[in-house]
């Protein structure tokens, strides 16, 4: 009897993690049934190998729960920030969202013949990626503005809404929603399911997460922090809209995080994870505060079935980070080791 | 039997709302107490008379949680946004946050002898209150930079916690946290029970009210969105510090609303609570949404219990919203007439 209810809590808790994608519809009666899943499980962690970063989260999360214990943290204290690109989804070939503004480029050409002749635009719409992004800064805010303002915060979000349904990693040939690390999916609900609020803390655009990040990950618009442009209310057509304009709000990375961690949530996380240099001021913030804290650093040590790479990419440099977590005890996540499933659709 | 249960759940429910003080600081737990005697109470609105606007939340949450109604909303959509001064405390004879700045301005004035010389400060420093807003925005600009910027994050919410625990109204010799309207945190109680989020969105400062929303309201910082000033995250004594600077970031007021709204919560209330013109804008942003939606404006008709005031007012002006509200068929809360109890100390 107690070996079929644990098979069946196991099958719950599969379902539900794997299934994220029903998640974010039915709220919070769900959160009660990802929580009970996790509590009855055997292991929370499946797709984690018995190694040090498993054993580590483990040790912390019993710490941080356990009534009258040295270290407990009340469940209104237990802030857990996440990187996305490269922590809980990959950021190879490149960051998902450059894909995601190059189809825009594409799909708005119509409208401004002008970009034929005109540089980045140029380069993007031959799908000379390396051309496009030759122009540095100053190129990528202007292919920036031109797709991601001027519309309204409800065109905008129903604009990705369409393209991640559809679009298809170039390497991979799967939805970029099946880019996600099954563990870390894993890790999301098993915090839940120990009272945590999870968040995104990513230098990502915030309009360009929100609209997936609850099915995809369970967290809610309003735990989606991340790059933001300047909004303006006004009046459309009779109608009360938000309209997204081409000036930077925030840059949510490096110095930047804990900024937005402090506007956004207004208290110090007690556990982060990141994987790159641009992580490295949150984990910082937390590492810093009063009482127990856990850092985590995904390390992209597996070219087979992700990426491998570190101090020399161009997308998600690891070097300073890296350095810090040796010298302060942060965890390391050897990706190739660590994990015993990357990606959900390697096991069908 | 059954009048018993009920009587208990009464006082279950009038324990819960009225010691809201202690709802903060066991989170999850109190919530789901918080949840129960709600849902056992026989009235879960005890200090609103039955009238109108006490009829319209009935009926409201009980269209938006009827499973398979016309009118459902999944709980993860039950967003409702509050203003705070005016709405859920008091705003007279001027905003709380402003007397916090004229006794930190006492408070810091060692520190500043040219201040016994130089207005605004000078009149501030003799407790003439008028004198020192005589010189308009720019002269409240100085005394809040002065007051509310230069020192860390965390340096602040210790201010501001020292500051609410001791300082009194000057007219009732209550409190600021007394001066919190009873009939409010039982609607605050009523709709979370009812798996609504609850969201403070006011033009008063997110880092003054912060240190004490969750303790008073229950409203998490994470779900407090108010005016803002930048943030630098830098190195203090080797340890990292949030250091708050004198440049505005967000004024979460009229226009500002929606936009706090949308950069904080990302998606749209179902339900706003406000008091002036400056929720104007909120009350438009929720109500032409899709679906159910309910708007309120609390109106200070009760000059016995509390202030009478709208049109005319310097403070918390109430007059294109109340026209709106009338053209609209928002619901216009008549104090004197609708609550029963206006602060909790009323009845002691």
């Amino acid at each position: 009897m107690r070996m079929r209810m644990t098979l069946a809590a196991a099958t719950t808790l599969a379902a539900v993690a794997l299934l994220g994608w029903q998640m974010g519809s039915a709220g919070t009666a769900t959160l009660a049934q990802e929580k009970a899943a996790y509590k009855a499980a055997a292991d929370p962690l499946p797709s984690w190998n018995d190694g040090p970063s498993k054993r580590a989260i483990l040790s912390f999360v019993q710490d941080v729960t356990t009534e009258g214990g040295r270290k407990f943290v009340p469940p209104a204290e237990r802030i857990a920030t996440f990187d996305n690109d490269g922590t809980l989804w990959a950021e190879q070939p490149m960051y998902f969202q450059l894909a995601f503004m190059f189809d825009r480029v594409k799909a708005l050409a119509p409208q401004h013949p002008e970009w034929k002749d005109k540089e980045p635009f140029a380069a993007a719409l031959k799908g000379d990626v390396k051309g496009a992004l030759a122009g540095g800064e100053k190129g990528l805010l202007e292919m920036m503005a031109a797709t991601h303002s001027g519309m309204t915060t409800e065109e905008f979000s129903q604009t990705v809404t369409d393209w991640i349904a559809t679009a298809k990693h170039p390497k991979t040939g799967r939805l970029y929603t099946e880019m996600v690390y099954q563990p870390m999916i894993e890790l999301l609900g098993y915090l839940r399911a120990n009272g945590f609020k999870t968040f995104i803390v990513s230098g990502g655009g915030i309009e360009f997460m929100r609209p997936w990040t609850e099915k995809v990950y369970g967290i809610p618009p309003e735990q989606v922090v991340g790059s933001s442009g300047k909004l303006r209310f006004e009046m459309r057509e009779g109608q009360p809209a938000l309209v997204k304009l081409p000036q930077v709000d925030l840059i949510d990375d490096k110095e930047g995080k804990p900024v937005g961690i402090q506007t956004h949530i207004g208290r110090r996380p007690i556990a982060a994870f990141g994987n790159s240099d641009g992580d490295q001021q949150m984990l910082e913030w937390t590492a810093s505060g009063h009482g127990p804290r856990f850092c985590l650093i995904v390390h992209h040590t597996d070219a087979a079935r992700e990426w491998a790479y570190d101090r020399q990419s161009s997308v998600g440099r690891l070097d300073k980070a890296l350095d810090e977590a040796a010298s302060k005890g942060w965890a390391v996540l050897d990706m190739k080791k660590e994990w015993k499933t990357v990606f959900a659709f390697e096991t069908k």
